[in-house]
């Protein structure tokens, strides 16, 4: 170890390695639920000194924790606490290497916070659409290693399907000059799509072609109560067919989730009257606001015809839009106020959501009555945050120590059941890699398992994690 | 081999099994480029059938080319002239085993031919956009392991981008259960787009679940006449701009490939006078055709006060929009009756695509004056058809014995230059096998051998192909 971290000096210089005690930062998620150790931090700036940094990893056995933003939520990018695992923060590689608006892309770093890229985009006059909480802070490798999602995911996809090209290090050190800014490429098997999401075991994302679109001319945004989830996906139908790609946003919120806002954040306004499940729904128009409204008009006239939909309010102003989607915004805050909660981040066929709800919210009243289920998420996506309070007047961390697992147990068995996934968008890291080795498909696992192999034979990237 | 074939008979019968001398269906081409000889063609009709067809090739070391409508282009579903190899037809497999309009999906299995998978979605109200000449008889199989391309790729994209899960027999036979519908789902590495464009080469598609989209309410047509290429670049960003996603196709044609239609097909009415280059565009509304007209003459409009068009055409009823469609479409007929020429499928990033074409243009006729560059595609995916006539006069089958390789070397070596791709989409098969193993990244060739080494380490699926 003395001469491999007297060669990753030589190589990487001062600004380029952090050792001592002082790397917590690095070592720790920010939830603080993971606390490691790290042999050190390097902090290589460019793709040639990532590679030389994992050749010497390579000849040295060391193993290497990839690490951009540090804000993921699953134990994915923090040292164990072995001492023995270099952290390889790519943060000082943060240069937007090319912007080509006649393509509708972008080249940027793998160190660019996301906010950043947004901006470069903007600047151009155009859109990079991946938007999330922490992208003041989180980077785009990170975005790319763990497939973010966030709230365009709707009519944009997820980070997968906004990257056109990729630039890798090996676990040997090795480039893949990958950085096509091609929308059509049939020339062997898709590497992009197996280093994105891999979470850093399969290879070192450094830079990455990234999707532009046309901003849009307006967004607007209503909100529409329903008596049921059915009713729920029937308007989300509605919407598509009437709104097509125009139609960015579809997030619900039961009505636990809203009376939660109210009792902890009473000074938000909620422009309904409390309906078992309210919808936000957001347009985002190539041509006016005008258009927009009349479009919205025509649908939510069409869904009250139907009997989808009971109430509904089109924000009138950009202000209203805001609180719209604040309301949305502050279920966490609430929850985070109410206590300690059990949070799951499944996805489910959009058809099989209600049942799966309908199910749940009996099985776990049966459970244990008084229970409160703050049930709110992306039904366009199929994606739900389904999450469970204590039972009012029940000390939460009592709670969760009594019964954390047999809920996770009876969610995720239900979740299964009905071919959802119990990690739509946060990924596995550490957190639920034991999970996905007992649900996930056998022969899934071991496909996985053989690309493992064969891509990182000595198991330095990220060890541990995923797989 | 006789052990083998008469275990594999009594596993599939008679209909499941065809032996003897009348195999050329499923041993040549349709091109009759490749000649091949099978050692029987297996034609299993369900996905355990196709498991148990796989252990017993795996135990008896026999190699299986997979093969679903057999319309490829680059030899990659016919076997080799060694009579040792069998051919795996997915023929039987035509059902269509699930439609689910509220999450949007489709589940069918891999012989359903294409054609049939978009009458099912249509049936069901909703449309499944991948199409293309050969959608009456390729199959949804061949469409995955080619990652077909096609004509709705500018708003849909490729076959890749349409599947939501596979269901997959591996080298082994074991299946892999991925028929998942789900919009989200971030546990483990993305198999389903490895699978799909691996040419048969890592595992047997036997069944998808794919994405349905709502009908357009109409769709509408328009010609455009350019001075450059660099204004047709400048439209399509435009178009982008006002159309949004409704903009479904932008197709170009240069002059020479006009011309070739005007001589070889003098019956199709040319709406618009002769110009350097004739955009077709495509719109798919929401709405109604009038508000796709609408958005039309605003988008010409602004063309026009750009300077970006000199001449336009809005097609005034479905009949003048198909004819419009028709004279795009007969370029490859006009070619061959002009007789043969030189194909190139190549894709490059949009704002290349100009230098490139100047480029070649000045250098193919430099190489040999009185060449005929018959230049069209879809510009909208930076996909080029980008094909070369002999000079008139010059016997074409002697144009090409003189002078094919040399072309597609400049072809190539520029495409290369310029960071794009020697197969856009139509794949690598046999054809293009050494041409990739030359110009592919040395570190993406690497990964893919690895991934086959570990995914097929007896080299029984479609060997020889691709990698």
């Amino acid at each position: 170890m003395t001469e491999f971290l007297q060669r990753l000096r030589d190589q990487l210089g001062a600004a380029g390695l952090l050792e001592g005690s002082d790397l917590a930062a690095y070592e720790n998620d920010w939830r603080k639920r993971y606390i490691g150790r790290a042999l050190a931090v390097a902090r290589p700036a460019s793709t040639d000194e990532v590679a030389a940094v994992m050749r010497l990893c390579h000849e040295h056995r060391v193993a290497v924790v990839p690490q951009g933003g540090n804000t993921g939520l699953v134990g994915g990018s923090t040292p164990d606490d072995s001492g023995r695992q270099l952290v390889l923060s790519l943060t000082r590689m943060k240069r937007v290497r090319a912007v080509d608006v006649f393509n509708a892309s972008l080249t940027a770093e793998a160190g660019c916070v996301l906010a950043e890229v947004q901006a470069a985009a903007a600047q151009a006059g155009m859109l990079f659409p991946l938007s999330l909480a922490a992208e003041g802070s989180c980077t785009l490798g990170g975005n790319l290693a763990t497939n973010a999602g966030g709230t365009q995911v709707l009519r944009y996809g997820n980070a997968r399907e906004l990257c056109l090209g990729l630039e890798v290090v090996t676990a040997s050190g090795e480039v893949w000059h990958g950085l096509s800014g091609l929308r059509k490429d049939n020339t062997g098997y898709d590497l992009r799509d197996l280093f994105i999401g891999s979470e850093g075991t399969l290879g070192i994302i450094t830079a990455a072609t990234l999707k532009l679109y046309p901003q849009p001319k307006d967004r607007l945004t209503a909100l529409a109560a329903c008596v049921s989830l059915e009713d729920a996906v029937s308007l989300l139908g509605l919407a598509r067919q009437r709104a097509g790609d125009a139609l960015t946003g579809f997030e619900v919120m039961n009505r636990a989730s809203l009376a939660l806002v109210a009792r902890e954040l009473p000074q938000l306004a909620q422009p309904l009257a409390a309906a078992d499940w309210t919808v936000l729904l957001e347009l985002s128009d190539a041509e006016s606001a005008e258009h927009a409204r009349g479009v919205f008009e025509g649908l939510l006239e069409a869904a009250f015809e139907r009997g989808a939909v009971q109430d509904a309010a089109i924000a009138q102003n950009l202000q209203q839009a805001k609180s719209f989607w604040h309301l949305r915004e502050s279920i966490p805050l609430a929850q985070a106020q109410a206590g300690l909660n059990i949070k799951h981040d499944i996805s489910l066929p959009v058809s099989a959501i209600p049942g799966f709800v309908a199910e749940m919210d009996a099985t776990l009243a049966a459970y244990l009555p008084g229970i409160d289920v703050i049930d709110f998420g992306h039904l366009g996506d199929g994606n739900l945050h389904y999450n469970v309070q204590a039972p009012r007047g029940v000390a939460p961390a009592g709670f969760l120590a009594a019964h954390e697992a047999a809920i996770n147990e009876k969610v995720y068995d239900a979740v299964q059941r009905r071919g959802g996934s119990i990690s739509a968008e946060h990924g596995i890291g550490r957190l639920k890699r034991d999970e996905l080795a007992a649900r996930k498909d056998p022969t899934a696992l071991a496909l996985m398992r053989s690309i493992k192999r064969a891509l990182d034979p000595l198991e330095l990237l990220n060890p541990g994690r995923l797989v």
